[in-house]
């Protein structure tokens, strides 16, 4: 375990919640004044997570009656999106931080929810991913008291100082995975961080090792052999969406910086006869074309957010169609998304000009941060997916990506 | 006068009416069976415009008091939009009939709204329009009756079979324009169709000779030297929605038109390998291109329809802010709308290939419609106002077109 | 046979032929007097076939051995360009015309070069093409003179008004198509025309029905079950570059066309504040990107030019290679082409406005043209092609396509 | 003076030269080897320049007269070109070099051509910039000997370890700036190595501080108040070739990155169907259209640089039209390279996927070094020159950036 690990120790989560915009805000705020700094050391942002922590944000989303702050998921998402335009990699490990609570319950049995759930509000838990659906190197035996992981899965998001994890292992005798629970600081388990991208380069993410780790059948959220639901498969559009304020975030992040830097720094360009670089029509129209990249993405992804809310609250009784609805709205979403976070922190530059390039604005992270996060799966698919869809009102097949 | 001006005689609406939106389908469906051999021929759709006044849905945006079916916003625009998909010309008339409508309500006193809006509905007039700000050939001279007009206006939509008008002209002593309402058939008022467009032909669009038409004051909407306030700038509002929903509604009708066509006639490429067209990887990829230009659209016009909705109903209380912020959403809007609908018409062709552009099919009216009714105002200057927006909060000044 | 065949009676060519650039020059003004009155009525355009005709152009690619003007490709492609600017769907039968006479010298024997290419000239004859491979409901059987051919050939363009015909014939015993060569008015040949497109209206298109008619050995100049080589195969990259210059020339003359409206007739937009519109930085910036798809596609289309001209004369020494880097050339341009011409016949509008779509000017003609003709194949096949050849330096396949 | 520049003290050149090309691509192997990890680390690439300087290559312009090499303008900027794909930071240096030999052609006497371009030559000199021409912080006084130039001169390209420098300062008595040589290690004359940009990186940008430097009237190129010529506002076309070289460098070495990648690392997405990325329908029409982005402008770019190599010959003779046509030729090309670099080095990661992001390989030097580069002048200002001078044939003002 690494030295870093350690010194995020739970804290105890604060007592009572303001509004949580502002609460993220707030935070934004602070992560903003070393985000640059951050992104260019890489590594564990240690004293980072403390501070999410301390914000009280990590209950948002679970329910009330588990002690909670109840959020729906519009409200969620809008935190990610917030703490995205200042911080994307640490905005990331927030979001599937949130994304490990809605796999719980969206699996877990009742009781699997409320002891989980539970626990983390006491004890203000920061959780992590390692199911990587296509590393299927951990495996997991039969045990008497449940089953045991041994092997490597790679690409765990959050995971490196995380204090639980959920976890996908390769069950053999069934052929298929099942999805578990369990503390990510105990014998056996080993969080390598070996994530070496050129962006998103605090998200924790590495290689997490098992050996003879237990796995008690009472922290199994999905043993092996179940089918899958509509239910279930929502994780993946909660996964999908939460990447899409992501992107959004970043987008929204690089056009404030554009902007401001427009009206406070840039100079006229001297053919152009204008005043002021804000004044020039052809910045004006360029300014106009990114915002109408932002604009409909967000209010889209807005419009998706709703609908996984509206479909969240009704549990088991989702059907495949509104599943599949659904799924098509969030494509919808996350393809305008992608596409203004990457036009807007690429072509940005067209209207700072060649004084914005230097390292102490660091401007040129939200393109290495959204370029590296878009490519989690491909956009070119998302946008089949919704060309079969509107030929003939196909829906997207339920997967890990879609 | 026209011929077919005559034919034209106002018959009464219908007794009830059910749910707009299907009568609109029902509408638009009968439009539609001659809506390409109507596009090839131009001039005047008397029988059609007949179908629309039979249909009761020039009732559609009066208030119930008024004996109207008082409908709201988003419904009327969503009506415009469904006709636009197998006609935009009539749709465009019909569009432009509530317009007439809502500047009544707009800029006219109690009184006057009461009087035309209640005959409107007893006698189930056609409203057209003889407003265009840019031409000042018509004039106001004053009188004791109130004014007199003489002069000619062009651009006049829907001017040729219309009941009444509304008209502007201009009030040399002032130097600003008045704004009337007067009926079109009557003595001194021509009405000379002399739209020749590659598109939107059957807008019954034309020159209107006003020789010493008596103008009463009581039918004067807007005095000579009054003010615009940020209610009656609110026609311009209505008048850009009205357009958006005209390119979407054209846009949706090319998309549905190339889906149908590539589903049930398109032959695979011999190269794809793929079983059919509609199996094809790169036609699928370019619908979902194409959808993702249709969607976010449609769903910030929409936006925009509740807003002006809001708006319209504070009446006196709009404030500027209030005024611009809507138009702003309009021409976000608008510019998606404009760039869905002709990219749309333009590159269906290549997903339906080269046996689609037969006339018997007439796809390539969309195209013409919607290229020809988009040049209503520059594109380029609806960005350039959005970039304004987004770089200082500037609001786009409320002019005829902003 | 229609009337319209008859009055198209050979003429002899001119005794001797100035510079043909300056010769096309001329004869495209005195075509695009009429251009825009004859696009809209359709049909046959046989005064202008004879202006053609008299001009002497049918030699310009004739060898001068056989007393043809002996031009080489760039040349004959430069005047397919200027005619297109002018009267695209005359360019189109223009440049086809030639594709016959490349067909005689690629396929042909020496024999049958000399006498068909000398008969040409002497009786300056007009061909047309019969030979769409994917259409196989024409027969030859065999005959001890050669072959008898019976059926019919659909998309012949150019075959209403022609003297000669090239066509091909499906050969059941080989499984394989023939091809050769057969005067147009003769008992048992029937040209329909039915061509009904929205654009390149006037491209003399149709369907040859074929009635017992003999076809002798020495008129095939392609016998059954001979197998295709790099050179007979050139034959498709010669069409595939007439329609570059066809798509080129209509963007050149939809380019010229929005430049000249707008410095001599379009006004500024009020809020632009520009003194002119040719002056507004919107409307030069749009001119700047639509001139930066024109430049480019012409400049590789005359690259391409050289290329074919060079392997061309090769003759039988054409490797499958070099045909392949020349199929690679010609889709770079045919590609850049298509872009240019459909976005500046598209996109034109936006610069030239409103009043630019009256009838009497008949700007849309650019844009229904080339979106019609660049439907010949699918663009995007195209790009998949050089996208193959990028990525591991294959070859496109020799077909009538590509 | 930093401890960098002392190593690089000049070698000798050797004594012949085999093809340039041949010697580039070798260097750019070499410089290929270190670029990923030098692009990191950022700093002065002693060993590498002098790994240039060992190449021969910096007499390739110089006129065989003066004992250079003699190539052509074409050949100098295809090295450039080879370089950039490699390392376009040293591309840059190498290509500013080749641009103060231009200058020295340009403005200097015959007695100053054959001095300086002997020295370099003799000493096999490394030149760089000092030139910018914005900045007038650096003053010329009149001295008897010639002047003295006091003051900082900010942007100065490969100043940080070049041997001698060109140099702008501003003469007030005149208001005009002088242009003159001088060897960048002596008393007075300090380079300050304040680069700092996310790109470009080791382009040994700095500012230059003089303080009492001696300007012999021997080393003025340019005296104050001396008119430019036609002739000698060509150095700022041999600036925007050279830039223009470098975005097409860029871009080929991103696309044969991504090309390489694809084919020997990608794996194809599980929903494709394909049996490799390579075989992907997506992946190769993503392919094709990136390529249409990279070969119009290296076409248009060679096509520009033989016109340069023309009017550089003409000398004197040189009239402004030629020069202006030149400009517009350049013009197009920069655009072209410019929109394909970023297109590609931003795209390609669509085609390489989620562990192409790995610093180990680090693509996004790609972007980062053709994103800093392209910020030169505003692209959205070549393209309205190109735009007006499509209006009216108006000629691109002679600038330092035009």
């Amino acid at each position: 375990m690494s030295n870093a690990l350690r010194t995020a120790a739970p804290d105890p989560a604060p007592p009572t919640t303001p509004d949580p915009l502002e609460v993220a805000a707030d935070l934004a705020r602070r992560l903003g004044e070393t985000a640059n700094a951050r992104d260019q050391a890489g590594g564990h942002a240690a004293q980072e997570r403390g501070a999410i922590r301390a914000s009280g944000l990590l209950t948002l989303s679970i329910p009330a009656e588990f002690g909670g702050q109840g959020a729906d998921w519009p409200t969620v998402l809008q935190v990610v999106r917030i703490l995205a335009r200042a911080d994307s990699a640490l905005a990331h490990i927030f979001g599937f931080h949130h994304l490990q609570l809605a796999g719980i319950q969206l699996y877990g049995t009742p009781q699997q929810q409320r002891r989980f759930l539970t626990l983390t509000v006491e004890q203000n838990l920061f959780w992590g991913n390692a199911l990587n659906p296509l590393d299927r190197r951990t495996a997991a035996v039969d045990a008497d008291y449940g089953y045991t992981l041994d092997g490597i899965k790679s690409f765990s998001s959050g995971s490196v100082g995380s204090d639980w994890l959920t976890v996908s292992a390769w069950h053999e005798p069934t052929g298929t995975a099942l999805i578990g629970v369990l503390p990510t600081r105990q014998p056996g388990v080993e969080v390598q961080a070996d994530w070496d991208a050129f962006g998103q380069k605090q998200t924790d993410s590495g290689n997490v090792h098992f050996t003879g780790v237990a796995l008690p059948a009472t922290q199994v959220l999905q043993a092996p052999g179940v089918a899958a639901t509509p239910q279930s498969t929502l994780r993946s559009q909660v996964a999908q969406l939460i990447m899409t304020n992501l992107y959004l975030g970043i987008g929204e992040g690089a056009f404030e910086a554009a902007r401001a830097y427009t009206v406070d720094e840039a100079r006229p360009w001297f053919a152009s006869g204008a005043q002021s670089a804000a004044a020039d029509p052809l910045v004006q129209h360029r300014f106009g074309q990114l915002w109408l990249k932002l604009r409909p993405a967000a209010v889209l992804a807005d419009h998706a957010a709703r609908e996984l809310e509206r479909l969240f609250r009704l549990g088991p009784q989702v059907t495949a169609r509104q599943r599949g609805d659904l799924a098509i709205a969030v494509a919808e979403a996350k393809v305008l998304a992608h596409t203004a976070g990457i036009d807007i922190s690429n072509q940005m530059f067209e209207l700072t000009g060649a004084r914005s390039t230097s390292v102490r604005y660091g401007y040129d992270r939200f393109w290495r941060n959204v370029r590296v996060h878009t490519l989690h799966d491909p956009v070119d698919y998302k946008i089949r997916d919704l060309g079969r869809h509107a030929l003939d009102g196909s829906l997207p097949e339920p997967t890990a990506y879609s």
